[in-house]
């Protein structure tokens, strides 16, 4: 019997058509089948299509539509190909990883570079190997993209042109491809929470990326504006100015008034740790978290799912939950 | 006769001592010849500090500081070595190569992962490179580390343990060490503009990264704030949200209120080019340039430098000036 495959379809660069005004998503699931009927030879696939937008369009409110679209067809699907643009792919293929707590089977993102019916276009390939990722039985959310399968809060998108567009972050691709077909890693598994309400999420997270020179208002506006929580991306190992612009101060004031800072680096690779330095020691407080090596796009959607019901889920941000660091197992 | 290299110490990792409160940079220009006395068997080196300063630390003030310091220099020097911190070391090695536009020697920024006197350190390695490179008399402002020299303004730090810490991005080294020695990539020479007053710069410059959901309302602040110019790191090839929380609207009434912005992509490799997707095209309007593929480094450090005279440098936006971008080319 054929695996049962759902296929969530949200638009993106693999549903776009040229127009007038450059290329507009317009591509609905069942075109996408009717242009790849190889498809259901391997799958038995229900099509559906649940919004349709260019991915710098999807916000947290769509990634709530998308986990309630997964939680629908969950139960009559072996696995589910979500198909979406590559912008925000890897946010929120990372948000869903936190939102779909004790998922059963593969969710498995896949996009493209180029359109779908472009004569060189990456998406055949791409939508065969997120197919197959679907059928193997892995339960987790991952992105499927050129020959990789990716842990869903470990993907960076790297490129914004060439076909080999995700990286995985700070640990290997948990799959592969090649001519004998998926190589699936090993993987111990993960302890299980039991969460309520995992769909609750809250957005307004400030995401502030330290430059030299950055000014310290900026800190007295987050705290003014109403936001939550702030994702801090230091220097380095986690350092952040002090002498002229105090930042740490500023910090150290935000933390006090209860807003949740989880510090990460802008360093691609390897973990922030702002223990190390004299210049970072002055923010070992209360409400700030080291993000270790978790990807800033971990970062963001795991502190906006944190904030959903801090009560319960701030002993959660030092915990590992979804392969998003590699600290905090216990 | 030996090449004449002037070492400009200005603290890091590299002069850091372990204190009671964690690393602390401590050991001056001299103190890091004492340490290396083969150092001076190769070169006829003069020893300076300019400060003495945790790189996170290091603001467009001690740029200034820095660039004055080697145009002190620059007549009775063959080429300068500068020991910086890594965290914040390519965003002054991109500074410099904007604020000393006609160098005529190499000026070499190094550091370490680990200090000096630490017994597993890459600083003698990273030392001996740098003054090689130095003594080899091509002008420009780069960073030698593990055997890599790269431009200034290509340099982004992607590791915070690694000690291959720095990659050149968009663009390979231009120099690579071997068992042979030094070899230094032939390069086409770039074009030259008279520029008054090259150290004036403007920090007001703020560095906004886009994640899903970033709300509206800091592009309101960021005209309120009275700052002059914005680096915007948006999504894939350039794009902004603009449903519900509508970006690209904001995005216009800052360009209309005259500040700058330079956009540039979250992507690490690749250009952004806002044209392609009907997600981009509305925000094609006067002070929006795009940073095509420059890193952030170099769009912060660059668009900073513009400021400081926007009136002569704005048509500089477009151009080439320092391998920054590989389009902009007369």
């Amino acid at each position: 019997m054929l695996p049962r495959v759902t296929l969530l379809a949200t638009g993106g660069t693999i549903a776009s058509l040229e127009t007038a005004d450059g290329l507009m998503p317009m591509t609905r699931a069942e075109g996408i089948l009717e242009f790849m009927p190889s498809l259901r030879e391997r799958a038995d696939i229900l099509a559906q299509d649940v919004f349709m937008l260019d991915s710098s369009n999807i916000q947290p409110e769509e990634w709530c539509q998308l986990a309630q679209a997964v939680r629908a067809v969950e139960e009559i699907s072996d696995g589910i190909v979500i198909t979406h643009g590559t912008d925000t792919m890897a946010y929120s293929a990372s948000a869903l990883s936190f939102m779909l707590p004790g998922l059963k089977i593969p969710v498995v993102f896949t996009g493209s570079q180029l359109p779908l019916h472009h004569p060189h276009s990456d998406a055949p390939g791409n939508l065969r190997e997120a197919f197959a990722m679907a059928a193997s039985g892995r339960p987790g959310v991952f992105i499927a993209f050129h020959h990789k399968v990716i842990h869903g809060t470990r993907a960076v998108k790297m490129r914004t042109l060439g076909f080999d567009a995700f990286d995985s972050i700070n640990a290997p691709p948990v799959g592969r491809f090649d001519a004998d077909g998926l190589h699936l890693r090993q993987e111990a598994s993960l302890p299980q929470y039991d969460i309520q309400n995992p769909l609750e999420i809250d957005a307004r997270v400030f995401l502030l990326k330290m430059m030299p020179g950055t000014d310290p208002e900026i800190f007295d506006h987050i705290k003014r504006a109403g936001y939550r929580g702030l994702v801090l991306e230091a220097f380095g190992l986690g350092g952040l100015h002090y002498i002229r612009r105090n930042l740490i101060e500023k910090l150290q004031g935000l933390s006090q008034s209860g807003l949740i800072t989880l510090v990460t680096t802008q360093c691609l690779y390897e973990k922030a740790d702002f223990t190390l330095y004299e210049v970072g020691r002055g923010f070992m407080e209360d409400n700030i978290y080291g993000a270790h090596d978790m990807t800033t796009e971990a970062a963001v959607t795991k502190l906006m799912w944190a904030l959903g019901d801090i009560g319960a889920r701030r002993r959660l941000l030092t915990r590992c939950l979804s392969h998003e660091m590699l600290t905090g197992l216990e």
